[in-house]
């Protein structure tokens, strides 16, 4: 921690449609203290670390608000089956044997390849969170972490005990970059009694919830069946939404089910490579950013997309729905930009000014390497990070204002010994 | 050129779904001679370079079956725009005012992100095309090229004349790393007797053709109130599937316009993100390959892409059937990568073994950089690379024997000269 100067770059802050094509940003403690245009001609005396902003971009780290970062472990073990064979006979079965060290080594290969790809807030929704925690906290990466609650006896009660011991341990640790909701995993894992009991203490701790929703037509007609309703109908009926909700997935929806969810500003989590893989379908996300909802992007679990790219979200949330709907300006690059930054924040329920690059907002930053072929010509550099660019063209991550990743390397983590424990667990759940 | 011995890289053939954990791979002048298992423990005397493949996997070149490489000079010059207007008001003003430099320098840029990316064969259509030949005989990537041919008077005719002399001067030129293809732009810009007069050249100097056909629903509207038939039997009624074609796009398409296609053998270059970007659709791509066709990968142009990214195209293809069609099998990460490597040398009627690793196929080989967080764990090395990989993972490039791109920097091409160039043109052009 200390003063920081990036020096040169252009600078994009999604505040609005525009950029600095030359400018600087510094950086004191914890927050961006100043933008300004051209090169900064101070003195640099006063700064910690001055970086060279020249052939670099600057903008807001990017924000996956949905995950299952241990999933990692999985990635590459189960691809191209039907749905309830990928689940039931391949990843149940392997998840039912994750120790507490599986989970902390599969979760540090998330953040690996997460902070590389320039992610500098991410959601997780698991078990064995400890070892979560303590590897967001080690890294230096913010993160959104859940207790994820299956709602049935005989372990629906203790799985809740034990999130709200975690939210307690948690919440606002790590200065201030690991936060925590509710995470009852979803309508058909979590029977009415249990969501009700959830959204008390919800209520009595004063956290948000996560829960998946809506994800596959499947899932949409059995609750219908069962309870007469769909998800969303049956998350109002039971005072759900009365709590702050972040919904992901949300691709099967009716119209009333959109009016529902910004009649209580539900935000959502939309992850539309993981909807595609799983062959779930396409979310009407433009029907709910015209609706007014905050639509965050995420990556979803690596056994399902496979990647943590949220570069790749990004451009698929630009570009799948203006194909599906035969129409070219159905979500632009800039609004595709801003769902996977500022509004990603907001779907998070994290502060205001998170998200973007302006003076006041938190420094989670990161630099692109433009000095290549597809970032040129130059004609519009928003177009380039929603069309063109890759995670790969990352070279600085900073979080909080600390520098966690510099010229490629994270500073933070040990990435040859994180490969030789990836190897070690994987070697005994997949024996 | 010479003797080239890649040692202890994953070799991933795409001969059939499986590869060698720890191989080797040989290549003499312009062929590979030899892929084995394990390490190579002969003499390494004989070799003129020995390329160290630990934490690499090798891999077929990717192929790109369609583009317009100089429209890199418009990449996000024109985003987020109605197709028309797109068209009309962005892209012909300036191509209107493109000349033969202009396009060398676009060219150039195409190729430099091409080959860095991992593209070992590019297609082209457009104007100009010495520059364009020029570019690929010295840049040393492999390139199916044609004068682009719109056929109004009063320039229909001499267009033809100059794809006549632009093919007999450049097929089979650079060790035969060029190739040509006669190439009338599409049905809705070549009245019906130009296209049966390129069919009879085509005939003549027993060269394929290539087309754009069914990009847009409008465009088959247009074409059936035009000639009261589909863009595909059109082309039938006029002969064009006589001759060995390559259709590009194939969005809106009948199941007799299939059947049609398949009758002829008509190969496809499926260009998924460029038909989502412009909002054209998203091709059957499913269908056609359930039907028989030979479906390659392209990119199209940067102006609607906007990168000439060979493994987003892969991933796409692997992805988005899955969840348009919701169905998580529809086509699998392996004929994802069979499309972009073999499926696309046979989609451009190059040699049988070309998209292969095999001994006896033209050398045309990639590196990936596999020491990287989303290549672990290591269960499927495929799975990765369909749904994980990145064009930024290739380090090492190798076309017809000749190593092009070394450890990221290609050795053929001069980078920030061709920066300079771009924006030196663009100046001028966008005045
Ligand atoms: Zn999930
Ligand atoms: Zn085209």
């Amino acid at each position: 921690m200390g003063r920081i100067l990036i020096n040169g770059a252009v600078v994009v802050p999604v505040t609005e449609e525009t950029y600095i094509k030359e400018g600087y940003l510094i950086i004191e403690g914890q927050r961006i203290s100043e933008i300004g245009e051209g090169l900064y001609t101070g003195s640099t005396e006063g700064f910690d670390r001055v970086i060279d902003g020249k052939g670099k971009l600057a903008m807001p780290g990017l924000i996956n608000t949905h995950g299952h970062a241990a999933m990692t472990l999985l990635r590459g073990y189960a691809d191209d089956l039907p749905l309830q064979q990928w689940l039931e006979e391949r990843c149940w079965p392997i998840e039912d044997k994750m120790t507490a060290d599986d989970i902390y080594w599969g979760t540090q290969l998330a953040i690996l390849e997460m902070l590389k790809g320039g992610t500098t807030t991410f959601t997780d929704m698991y078990f064995e969170m400890d070892g979560v925690a303590s590897a967001t906290q080690d890294a230096g990466i913010r993160g959104v972490l859940s207790r994820g609650l299956i709602g049935f006896p005989p372990k629906g009660e203790a799985s809740k005990a034990q999130a709200i011991e975690f939210n307690q341990k948690w919440h606002k640790q790590a200065d201030g970059r690991i936060t925590v909701m509710f995470g009852p995993h979803a309508p058909y894992t979590c029977p009415p009694d249990y969501l009700k009991s959830v959204v008390e203490e919800s209520k009595k701790y004063d956290l948000p919830i996560q829960i998946h929703l809506s994800e596959t037509a499947f899932e949409v007609q059995q609750c219908k069946e069962q309870h007469g309703m769909s998800p969303i109908q049956l998350m109002e009926e039971l005072g759900v939404f009365t709590r702050p909700t972040l919904a992901a997935h949300c691709v099967h929806l009716s119209d009333e089910d959109i009016a529902i969810m910004a009649k209580y500003d539900v935000r959502v989590a939309h992850n539309p490579d993981s909807n595609l893989k799983l062959g779930s379908g396409v979310a009407p996300a433009k029907k709910m950013l015209d609706a007014g909802l905050t639509v965050g992007l995420g990556t979803d679990g690596a056994a399902s997309n496979n990647n943590l790219d949220m570069f790749e979200e990004l451009r698929m949330a630009a570009m799948l729905h203006k194909g599906v709907h035969q129409d070219s300006i159905a979500i632009s690059g800039y609004k595709a930009l801003e769902m996977a930054t500022k509004d990603g924040a907001k779907a998070l329920f994290l502060e205001d000014k998170l998200g973007t690059l302006q003076a006041g907002a938190l420094a989670d930053v990161i630099l692109l390497d433009i000095d290549q072929p597809h970032f040129h010509p130059r004609h519009n550099m928003i177009a380039h990070i929603a069309y063109s660019a890759s995670s790969h063209d990352v070279t600085h991550v900073i979080v909080n204002g600390e520098l966690v990743v510099e010229n490629r390397n994270v500073l933070t983590m040990d990435e040859k010994k994180i490969y030789a424990e990836i190897e070690r667990v994987c070697a005994r759940l997949f024996a």
